[in-house]
């Protein structure tokens, strides 16, 4: 059996203005540093195990990481990381707030970018100039859908942490709240419509345990 | 050309209290911290690139680099850690204040403990219990003199750190005192003595640039 934790980083700067992030590395704010420090408490006041940690690019689920780290004493765990796990790239909605979206947009329009599947929000129209040596070798996306952020999800879930698993590892990802609805969507075969629904709140360990096929014995948010 | 750089921890909380440390696993002080933030500030003022990092298993080791990787904007990095890089395990002198030590041993001997190459300080007595999952698979020394860390250090160097600069990466090594001394001595071709003499100060980068057959062009201590 395998316990895979996966955690959303703590309440960000821009979460706490109500705008959209996707890939603006934005890092945690006060209290999304407590959250952090309390989702480590709790998994190790709760005895979770794990061997190995990954994390995305973005400072906001790395920091959330660390913290997470020191509170359970494995500051010396090698630190994996990857781009696919970043957040869904919001496209010119990132740095919006969402109010101000709504009234510009339409609040039905809006909805549906937010919480339809496969729909994109609107591309950035002149990409910035790629200057950012972490992403060198990837292939920006201009706005992703829920659905191309799991397409990009899996192959990391297939190559990384998928054989990880297998090999008997219990693993913790520090990710985001669509990167790991991914996931989710991956581990419990949740329907397109059933994602949408499917709230991960920041700082709170979704913890599940997994048999040898990795198939789910149970999934728990783990809020104390 | 490759750059390598050797960064010792910052002020430790030990070396404020001018205790002998080795492998008890101490944090760094707040001024610990601020010479690691300024490390990180040097670093990037300076335009020394690094795109691989490592550090030992021990947190004021762990924590100089998190800061450094935050001061650079390079937190998205990989962290990679190996326990041979840890300091010089200081057997029963661990934990004792240098003072006291000489009062209990005469400074004569314990300058020799201190300063000699190849003795090793009084050993453990009773190891205490393996209980710390990191050192799972390694044998714990009981006390290293300086030659017994470089023989530990050097198959890291070997395996790990010199491939990676063999294949071209710019390198930041996050580590302490005499781990650090024992890739110095390599690196520069020291003698046993000259090596003793070798100080690296906490949070002072120690800079190199190496040729294609990775000998030293230049060696810097970058303090501002």
């Amino acid at each position: 059996m395998n316990t895979l934790i996966l955690l959303r980083h703590g309440q960000s700067e821009w979460n706490k203005e109500n705008r959209f992030t996707g890939w603006v590395d934005v890092d945690v704010s006060a209290a999304g540093l407590a959250q952090a420090k309390q989702a480590g408490t709790i998994i190790r006041e709760r005895k979770f195990d794990f061997d190995i940690v990954f994390t995305s690019y973005l400072k906001r689920a790395i920091r959330t990481l660390w913290m997470v780290l020191e509170e359970t004493d494995r500051m010396w765990m090698p630190i994996n990381t990857d781009w696919r796990l970043n957040e869904r790239h919001y496209g010119k909605l990132q740095g919006k707030n969402k109010d101000e979206t709504r009234e510009q947009f339409g609040a039905e329009q809006v909805q549906i970018w937010r919480r339809s599947y496969a729909t994109p929000p609107p591309p950035l129209e002149e990409p910035a100039p790629q200057t950012d040596r972490r992403y060198a070798d990837v292939n920006i996306p201009a706005g992703e859908s829920l659905k191309d952020t799991l397409e990009r999800v899996m192959p990391c879930w297939q190559q990384r942490l998928k054989p990880k698993l297998v090999a008997g590892c219990n693993m913790l990802i520090s990710a985001h709240g669509n990167s790991l609805r991914a996931l989710a969507k991956h581990l419990d075969g949740m329907d397109d419509d059933e994602i949408m629904k499917f709230e991960i709140p920041t700082g709170v360990p979704l913890v599940y345990q997994l048999d040898a096929k990795l198939g789910v014995v149970s999934r728990e948010f783990c809020e104390s």
